[in-house]
């Protein structure tokens, strides 16, 4: 439509982002041809840099531009502790709510056989590696509880199920991260699910 | 927050796009990251591509690949009929409809007091420089009429008010895209102004 083959190579590029439809990578597309100060140059070379930087931790699959990541350098995180994430994205959620001081093993995914993932196709070997290696009895600290953050859907609880089966009988304690009401809400406007889970879960006082 | 300056950096040029606050461009930065096929340098590559091959066309400041766009190069285009839009996006809406075969002109934007858009800001000067040339004695095929397809909003408004000042007595006709009922539209939904332009603009029959 647009007669402009670097301008439709571009839209093309641009609507393979997630919730961006061809309409929106053309005004991006637009956007872009208008902006002043190299922007072009300046989100190319960016989009270069991650690449040839950023590469998964060896230890626990999060982002990071060094060998290991911060989180698994930090030598006053609670080694004992390792919590499950979805993707790398969960953990600075985590952070920010300043709960919690273990370490982080992330997934990349959770199990959707409607999305055709199955539990290879995410870190659970290497998970399985790492408690097995935590567990060798030279280590004063091996890993003895998991909390599982999946995001509260149906993906996230097959998954948590599946790794429930996983990790019976490998001595480790296993938990998730509550589901309830959120803080600050008001109750009138909570739905059915999220009530009937914070009765189920209810906390003696 | 994210601690990787890399991608730090990636994110605050993705929320520089219209539309992509910081939350949406981290969430794209990390699907960048999860990409495969070497997205991220085919994403790089179209971006530096429509940078280093697309131009504003010196006739009518489309965007073009060539020395001369196509609207311009058409020889079967009338050239006695100049359509005026504010951005060359808006000249694919026009063509798409297949009710015009003149030829365009693009502004690069509209009169915008508000966000300190002037006249001279503005393709107007070329304009009016097109047009003195047109109406050469030698050129049998000078411009007669021109059309205003600006957006029905103050901007548009305000900018077809100072057109029309500045092409008094230039022995040119104006005209603008009518307002009013959209086709297919149901007469109970629309609103108040666009029913009054209807009215206003009502045709004979």
């Amino acid at each position: 439509m647009l007669q402009i083959p670097a301008l439709e190579k571009l839209v093309h590029e641009l609507s393979r982002l997630p919730g961006i439809g061809p309409k929106t990578a053309q005004r991006l597309a637009y956007y872009i041809l208008k902006s002043k100060n190299s922007y072009p140059e300046k989100l190319s070379e960016s989009l270069l840099r991650v690449q040839s930087e950023v590469h998964t931790c060896p230890e626990c699959f999060n982002y990071t531009d060094r060998a290991i990541c911060k989180f698994c350098e930090d030598p006053h995180r609670n080694s004992e502790i390792l919590c499950l994430v979805e993707e790398p994205s969960d953990i600075s959620r985590i952070e920010s709510s300043g709960a919690y001081r273990g370490r982080y093993h992330v997934l990349h995914g959770v199990i959707s056989p409607l999305e055709g993932i199955n539990a290879k196709d995410l870190k659970i070997n290497e998970l399985m590696a790492r408690l097995a290696a935590s567990q060798n009895e030279n280590n004063e600290k091996p890993i003895r509880e998991i909390i599982f953050a999946f995001d509260a859907d149906l993906e996230g609880d097959t998954t948590a199920l599946y790794l429930t089966k996983s990790l019976q009988g490998k001595n480790v304690k296993i938990s998730r991260i509550a589901h309830g009401i959120p803080m600050g809400s008001d109750i009138d406007f909570i739905d059915d699910r999220t009530m009937g889970r914070a009765m189920e879960n209810r906390v003696e006082l």
